[in-house]
């Protein structure tokens, strides 16, 4: 049986087919590349029942990822994230089976992880020594983290405005970094030319292929954790949009393996009123977005103002019959704190735009009592610390605690 | 077969025994209580081929923690945690068998989890409403997070130079926090009062018998993900001592069940020398340990001048061959660098302390080339922000990247 059942590269656009071990970027109509794989031997050579006794990572799915050799991967362990049921924040909305699906348990502390263990380990693979980047911050981190690992040199150019915590990321495992007075767009600008002049790997959002095979596992994850029995409907935060084409993907793969039905979750996708591009073409019925002028958010991991992958969020919402709604600031920072105080849960401002989401939905009766709803966090709330308030009073050693709080 | 097999509730010092199913603390005679089981049922009724397809929590060793049913079990997932080969780090210090046990991919980003899961919903299990507890930060972080999932009550008291995370998730997840200009003893002193006063239940380390059940399951981790045939040595950093007493007890434990050999891990302490009372006790060869006067040292969670279970951390060390060693702050900044730049881990600097104590371990050849010993690594680095420098050019919009990096 082969390690990998990877097969070849496909323009989802206009259907060129590519070489996958070779290096590759975008097709030549501009859009990303997607990794194919042998799915009818697959279905002969990769069984559930295997998985059982495989260890808790992402790595578990290995015939359907794009690392050829088990000796090329690069890993800290990452994936199998806690499927955590919320019912007391889901009754008070009236969603009583409602669940987290917590990217904030990984290396990294962000669902970034998953792209850059698969994205490095398949670059290293394919030859690359160096590799650059623009990032709203964790992608960046987990791919400086991966990078180092792998003994690849990174290049990572962040908006000054990023998270601080991932500042600290990147430089302690010794990628090159640059900030920009700018947003992720200018970031991305400033690597295309040094791409270019430099002959980098470009390691860019959907500018190689393998990243989103990282994230796709979540799909697979998710699925497996529901016992191949998929929830109703999956609520993700939306920027450049990997991780709802990779989930999107992944259910479309397992249902080439009859793995799982027909039935397919819906998938929302959450993104803020201060950067909604995605939403805006949603409702407009366009097949691709355009770019928001003077995007913001508290949530900057969606601050996105024109993803290259929009077409493809949103044709995985329209074929499953989900949809694309957006959530204030204010609403969401509320919604990660009544998920801290209700369950004990500190999602990323992204991860709680899915709550409001989710609740908004419930009442409009988009979601229905009995149906299954996973949220989707995608990192912890622990690389935020500047989303909250913190009022305590300051005791001398002598001084008592008062009886009542 | 029963959920749990806990039988009772016994002081390691003077053998007493007490009644495991109502609210314990400390023995008649000081000391803390230990839980124990009925091994020779759990023998019987419990097989390491049972735990294969069980989920990968800490959860999965039920059978051996105390909570009676399955519905008293508080979760957000956590256990399992990776153990990541570093190999790479490993050589360039003579231990080509060096890994990292790492904490850091958990909820809350340290090992104290595990501790706050098992405790928590024991505590719930026994009918508590309101709990209290002194902590240098990840601890609180960590028992506040579970209290609000419990519907627990948490009043934690804090020193002012805690990380100021730990903070965030104070505040977020609902507790009560107090912050103390002082250190861990000072915020000790007033929860007992505080205990004492209004009825509380009091949660500091050792003083209630369940956090150091949630920490053992580091040591069945280990045992398990190295296939029942344990390591050499274990390195673990040692503030309260919790994480070591535990690992000994699991050890101990598994071995009573004849799931290992007579051979153990020997154990290592790893203190800062700013606050190094183990070692002093340990190299004095005294069997508990004395007050160590102005405590200082960049890696706050071992800045413990006194612990309550210094004499069972002595006692773990001693009957594993094991020792105890002291590291300086400036070096233990410098393994965090390199640890994270040679593979990518991001430890916290309580757990880049074992980094430098194995390779002066290595050098003085007591451990030995050919070993295979465990680093712990308590956390993840990024809740200490503080301890990375950054040093990143800032570009404008339509600035280049240079060539050469």
């Amino acid at each position: 049986m082969p390690f990998s059942y990877l097969q070849h590269l496909e323009c989802p656009r206009c259907h060129a087919t590519y070489n996958a071990d070779t290096q590759a970027h975008l097709c030549t109509c501009g859009s990303p590349l997607l990794a194919r794989y042998d799915l009818e031997a697959a279905r002969e050579g990769f069984t559930k029942e295997e998985l059982q006794t495989r260890e808790p990572s992402l790595w578990r799915y290995h015939e359907l990822l794009p690392v050829r050799a088990p000796e090329s991967i690069i890993t800290l362990g990452e994936g199998m994230t806690p499927l955590v049921p919320v019912p007391r924040m889901g009754e008070s909305i009236g969603i009583p089976g409602l669940y987290v699906k917590d990217e904030g348990v990984i290396p990294t502390g962000s669902f970034k992880a998953r792209g850059a263990a698969v994205g490095v380990s398949r670059a290293r693979e394919l030859g690359v020594k160096t590799l650059a980047m623009p990032t709203n911050g964790n992608a960046g981190g987990a791919w400086a983290t991966y990078s180092a690992r792998a003994g690849i040199k990174a290049v990572i150019v962040m908006p000054e405005g990023a998270p601080m915590i991932t500042r600290n990321e990147c430089a302690i495992n010794g990628a090159q970094l640059f900030l920009v007075n700018g947003l992720i767009n200018h970031a991305g600008a400033i690597v295309a030319r040094g791409v270019q002049a430099h002959g980098w790997y470009d390691a860019s959002t959907l500018k190689e292929p393998y990243r989103i095979e990282g994230k796709k596992t979540m799909g697979f994850e998710i699925a497996e954790q529901f016992h191949w029995n998929v929830p109703d409907v999956i609520l993700y935060p939306t920027g450049g949009g990997v991780g709802i084409i990779g989930i999107y993907k992944a259910l479309r793969e397992l249902q080439s393996l009859g793995w799982i039905g027909k039935r397919l979750p819906r998938l929302v996708a959450v993104q803020a009123t201060g950067c909604a591009p995605i939403v805006e073409a949603w409702r407009d019925g366009k097949l691709d977005s355009q770019l928001w002028p003077n995007s913001h958010t508290v949530a900057f991991g969606i601050n996105v103002p024109k993803a290259l992958g929009d077409f493809l969020v949103l044709e995985a919402v329209r074929a499953t019959d989900g949809c694309a709604i957006a959530v204030d600031d204010e609403e969401l920072l509320q919604a990660q704190a009544r998920l801290a105080a209700h369950e004990g849960l500190f999602a990323c401002p992204e991860g709680a735009a899915t709550l409001v989401a989710a609740e908004r939905l419930r009442a409009e009766g988009w979601i229905k009592e009995d149906e299954r709803v996973v949220l989707l966090n995608t990192g912890s709330g622990l690389k935020y610390p500047d989303t909250v308030q913190i009022d305590a009073p300051i005791l001398q050693p002598q001084d008592d605690l008062p009886g009542t709080l």
